[in-house]
């Protein structure tokens, strides 16, 4: 079966396991991209979003944003070379031997200190962020500080700590967002939610 | 919350809700860390192995095998700083652009190729497939065609088209194995699988 195929039969049994189930055609093609990643259907009730958070997604992204991620594994599942084309780059600073260096000495998370660093460097980017919720709650504690005023947050971190909290804190915020209600999530699942908004940009232009 | 924290406190969690359900010695630690990376429970019932599959997963890892992986996602997700004490590196081959271009003149897909062209580079290598099921297949088309001897296959690749069929296909196949039945699987799951057992090579040094 060639690669094309693959991809229109997954689409349809999608389709067909959904069928009856109502999602805002809106984020339809995104809830679809989701469960593409992920075989997992609990996400076509876990995923919910700000008011026209699509748009939202769309524009920062034709706007020239840039995404930062949590982890490099998100990162290496963004299509980096759709985003170019709009003028926005790919980064992720959980590596950085800095950010690693003052976790240490203010003993608190890599992830946390990343998303600080992201802040100073990115002039409002995108956050797509699949694993840690240390990094989500570090955004949400700079833009209830007025320090950060992210385009967009994906806040789909997976785990059993904080992970709940981070979520819910982030739908308190004044910031365009989707998340995964609940455990899950995870870094294909922010990459698909990346990449369903770039396909779709592309679409359009088609 | 401090990292370390993080981690044991989510591992109490796991072992709380685990209660009662019986899983197998030999792969308790590598369960529950495939948990800890999706939080879904599911993995505690579709993770099957070969028999002796721990011992040889740590085997393979000690000699110093290479483990290639089928995207750059798994690649990211696995601990290439602890797999390099024993002497392997992580590869993928899934954006070589000779790889595409074979994959394009042959009208299939490029993890099937690349599969190939990592059984060409590799002496035995440990396989790590999160993704593409045609990943899984070209490897178990080399197996018995007796081109290829893997030294050990994650087969946890994730969708709705021949999913299923390739992992069923590899349970048939004398090479050992771990496979999540079923639709799920990922590249956080092949990571996670990888890096267990580095973990507890690690351990047992200590």
């Amino acid at each position: 079966m060639r690669p094309m195929e693959i991809e229109k039969k997954s689409f349809e049994i999608i389709a067909g396991e959904l069928k009856g189930k109502p999602i805002d055609p809106e984020y339809d093609l995104l809830v679809r991209r989701v469960i593409h990643a992920t075989a997992d259907f609990d996400y076509a009730d876990s995923l919910c979003f700000s008011e026209h958070a699509m748009e939202n997604l769309l524009d920062a992204i034709r706007s020239g944003a840039d995404i930062v991620t949590d982890t490099a594994m998100a990162k290496a599942g963004i299509n980096s070379r759709a985003l170019s084309k709009f003028g926005g780059a790919v980064d992720c600073y959980i590596a950085d031997p800095e950010v690693a260096e003052e976790a240490k000495a203010r003993g608190t998370t890599r992830s946390w200190v990343a998303m600080e660093k992201a802040a100073r460097l990115h002039e409002r980017p995108v956050f797509a962020i699949g694993n840690a919720p240390t990094a989500l709650l570090s955004i949400c504690r700079m833009v209830r500080a007025g320090e950060l005023e992210p385009r967009f947050v994906i806040g789909v971190p997976v785990g059993f700590v904080e992970v709940v909290e981070a979520k819910e804190a982030l739908m308190q915020l004044p910031v365009p967002y989707v998340i995964a209600r609940g455990r899950k999530g995870g870094s294909p699942v922010a990459a698909a939610i990346v990449n369903a908004a770039l396909y779709q940009l592309a679409e359009r232009e088609e």
